[in-house]
Order: C-alpha cells, then sequence, then structure tokens
C-alpha cells in the first residue's frame, strides 16, 4: 500500500466505530475507479425483505466464475445502506475483471437469530445455482466472499452440512476476511447476544471454527494488521488448529497496513493488492 | 511474484532435497541484480574456524542500520559453501539499499550441540556492537534475519536471557524465516538428533517457542507456501500460540507462490516481495 494512505489509515486507530469507517470510506471513495458495467438491483433470493442481492452480470453469455460477497457491519446491522463505497464495489469489481459479481442482503437480529445468517447465504447460492447461468455466470464456479460478520456466516453456512445446497456446499472456494469464527472467545456485545441468543453457554454450537477445519471446500482467510483485538485472536486461532488439524499453514494472509474495513473499501481502487488476492484465489479454484 | 517462475518453482515441489535447492538457485542466480559494493570476507568474530563473518559496510561514516543474516541448511550443514547465488546475497543486498550488511557462519553439529548455534548469534551480535561503527554501522541498530536453522538459532538465542549481549537482546528486530521454534514437535532427523542430542525427552530446553512469546523484541515471522509441513506446522502453531499469548496476531506473512528456499534466493532479483518485507521491517524497527 503506498506510505501515504498506510499512514492515514493508522490515524485512525484499529477501534471500529462510525467515525473510522467513515473516515476509511473518505480515503477510498475518491480512488474508485469501476466502469459502469450493469446492475440488477434489489434481486429476489428468498420470501424475506432482506431476501435481496444486487447482481452484476457478465457481459456475454460465457459461464464466466461467479463472485458472491456478503459483507459485515453487524449482527443486527449492515453497513451497506449508507455506503459510499462498497460493499457492492467488490461486486462490481468482480463484473469489471471478467466475472459475475453478487452482493447480498441477509436477516437480522434480533428478529432473526443463528442460524438465520448461515441459512441466507444458503439460500443466495441455490438462488444462484438456479439462475446466474442466464446472466453469464458458472452455476458451479461460485465462489464465496465474506467479511466480518458476512465471513462469519459464510462460516457458519459452510460449517452445517445439512444448509448445503450440493455437493462440496455447491461451491469452489470461500475467501473469509477478517470473521469471528468461534464466537465463545469474542466480546459478547449487543449485536452477538441478539443473534447468538442470550445464554453463552449453548455458543459453542455457533462456532463454525471446526467445521471449516474440516471442511473439503478451499479456503481463502484474511486478517487485517489493524484488526481489532478479537478478529486478530480468532484469526491466530484458526491458523494454530489448522497447523493441528492438518500439519500444515492455512492460506491466512496477514494485509499490511490495512484496518478493518479498509480491505473491502480498498477493492476498485488503483490499491490493487486485496483485489489481486481475491482474484488469484478465484481463477485457481474455479480452474 | 511473476507466473512463470511461480509455475517454475511450484514444478520443483516442496521437498527439500539437493536437487529442489540446486533448481530453485538456477532460477534466481542469472536474475540477481546487485552492484559489488565491497566486502570483508571472513572475518572472525570468535576463537573458532567457523567464528567468521562476510561483511558488507556502509560506503560512508553514518551510522546505518545493520542487518545480519543468519542461513540455513541443517544443524549439521550449510547451504553456504557452494552457493551459486545466496546466503550472501541477504548482505550484498542490504550494502546495496544503504544499510550495513553482514552474513554469518555457525558452528556446526555433530562437534558442536545446541545452544551452540544461538551462543554463536550472540557472539556475533556481540561483534557487531563493538566494530560496526567503524564500518559505517549503528551499534544499536542491528536487525538478526534467520531462515531456517538460521532462524532456529537466533530464535534460540532470543528465548535465552543468559546468552543476551545487552538490553532487548542488544538488537533492534529480528525476521524469522520458517524457522523450527519448538523442535519436539518437528521430525527429529539426523541433524537435529546430532544437535539436540539422541534424548529427545531433552529437547523441551532447545524449545524457543515460549521465549519468542515473551520476548520483548519486535519480530517478524515468515512461512512459505511449499514450506515442508513442518514447518508450516510450527508457523502455525506459533501463530495460535501468539493469538493466546498477546490477543493479537503476530507478523507472521505467508510467502505465495515461495519454496523453502527461494524467499532467501528471491532477494537481489527484482523480485522484490521479500526484500521489501525485510527492508519495510528494518526501517520499522530502526526508526
Amino acid at each position: 500500500m503506498n506510505m501515504s494512505l498506510r499512514a492515514s489509515i493508522a490515524r485512525e486507530g484499529r477501534d471500529v466505530t462510525p467515525r473510522m469507517i467513515a473516515a476509511t470510506r473518505r480515503l477510498f471513495a475518491p480512488l474508485l475507479d469501476l466502469a459502469d458495467a450493469g446492475v440488477l438491483r434489489d434481486v429476489p433470493y428468498g420470501p424475506d425483505v432482506r431476501h435481496r442481492l444486487n447482481l452484476y452480470p457478465g457481459s456475454d453469455a460465457a459461464a464466466r466464475p461467479v463472485l458472491l460477497f456478503v459483507g459485515g457491519g453487524g449482527y443486527d446491522q449492515e453497513l451497506w445502506p449508507d455506503a459510499e463505497a462498497g460493499p457492492d464495489n467488490v461486486a462490481a469489481m468482480a463484473a469489471n475483471r471478467g466475472l459475475v459479481g453478487a452482493a447480498m442482503h441477509y436477516r437480522l437480529a434480533p428478529e432473526h437469530r443463528f442460524p438465520a445468517g448461515a441459512e441466507d447465504v444458503a439460500r443466495a447460492v441455490a438462488w444462484l445455482r438456479d439462475n446466474v447461468a442466464e446472466h453469464g455466470g458458472d452455476p458451479l464456479g461460485i465462489v464465496l466472499v465474506g467479511h466480518c460478520t458476512g465471513a462469519t456466516h459464510v462460516g457458519g453456512y459452510l460449517a452445517d452440512p445439512a444448509l448445503h445446497v450440493g455437493p462440496g456446499a455447491g461451491i469452489a472456494g470461500a475467501v473469509l476476511m477478517s470473521g469471528i469464527y468461534d464466537p465463545r472467545h469474542a466480546a459478547a456485545d449487543d449485536g452477538a447476544m441478539a443473534y447468538f441468543g442470550p445464554d453463552r453457554r449453548n455458543w459453542s454450537q455457533a462456532s463454525c471454527a471446526a467445521g471449516l477445519l474440516s471442511s473439503d471446500v478451499p479456503l481463502l482467510f484474511t486478517v487485517a494488521e489493524l484488526d481489532p483485538a478479537d478478529h486478530q485472536t480468532q484469526a491466530a486461532q484458526m491458523v494454530g488448529a489448522w497447523g493441528l488439524a492438518h500439519a500444515a499453514y492455512p492460506q491466512m494472509h496477514l494485509l499490511a497496513g490495512h484496518n478493518h474495513v479498509s480491505p473491502v473499501l480498498s477493492v476498485g481502487t488503483p490499491e490493487r493488492g486485496i483485489e489481486r488476492l481475491i482474484l488469484d484465489f478465484v481463477a485457481r479454484v474455479t480452474a
């Protein structure tokens, strides 16, 4: 990352606050450099009002890999509604780079509790498998990209075979960015209490850590140098457990200079490190 | 890394054999692009015939940061003697980039057992602290870069306060590349048996893992995507333990596309990813 951007990010610290998110957006929004590739907005993928996704179709009938972005914000809120940049930038980037892109909403706590997020990922994947071919996408080439809460929901989907919509969870791979994988070892904030329920003794069922370790879906993880302590600890625990389970180092990338939200916001700007990491992974698992 | 180089490395596999090392050297040696900055060869830093280092001095009397490279190869052998490229390339690169560079030999098993390697790191650091100022170096700005066995010896030095030659181990930071930190959890090959002794029950004393976790010296770790299983597992265990100890993710960088030896061999070539990682760290800890 260029040094001035890195210094600006560092100045905002690692606490994820509305101020920090807004400041990080202001750094990247003016850099966004994506062509308007056309978008179908608020396509329903299920019965709930939040079962909606934005679809950035391919420009012809080729069977392109499909990137489905599942953004973060919290279990009881989304960053999306007031976004100046992102998370649609990830799906728009995909369409700009020759893929089909999609970005989904999901149901929120307190109305909808665990595993609603994971169920919604399943629904969106099922919808894409049924419908993406007519938009230039390959139903067998779907890659999920989850960030923060979105990574938790993608992990929840991968970890529960009962939700899987096909063999190998019906996807070619998944990117998990700064997720919480085992909520028992993370802060029990209001959003987590609302989503996982008031009795923490039940939260063990909500951990996707063991499920990710035994998944046969190709996984790419990221953690940011300026992620909050919980997110860093979760990533470190995943790496340690992965080493024990597989006698191997996982595809866990430490994103130098980035804070919790900047990796997503950098996608589609000339700061292409994160974008390349995602696109290289998509190319590898859909080859 | 460029795609053709990456494919060539992948073709050699992850087993560290003389053939694989030679093939990886052949990929990078023709790319080396370093000016001849002058070198003092085989400078003695202790009484043993192997207490020798090559010193790449600064070009003037400025107090430059000092990079001391501790190469690998095994507890009972060095890669160095027959090197077409490296490990002197790391020290030569340092001198080319405005630092003082040094690369040290160390005593070998079976004549010299644990902690001989760690003791030799201590001796070399002590020598540099006493002598590097007259070669343009800052005695308070020494950064160790250990690879493989060299990382194990640097870790052994950091983990044993009795060996430290000054506060903070007398150094500004250390880079640990593909090291074995706890030999109890790695292969007991002939070299390890010769160095750590035939009774594995005593090897717990030789683990530097806990010492690294409690060290106050800034540390940068790397692990290669094509490192052998032992090196990957050791790195993963370090990350997991770091997460528990510090509620934070360590500076552990996964080197995409690299095998066990290519990160070192890439230094001083136009493939500058590893070089930049090291130089950014040196700049940060000596600022």
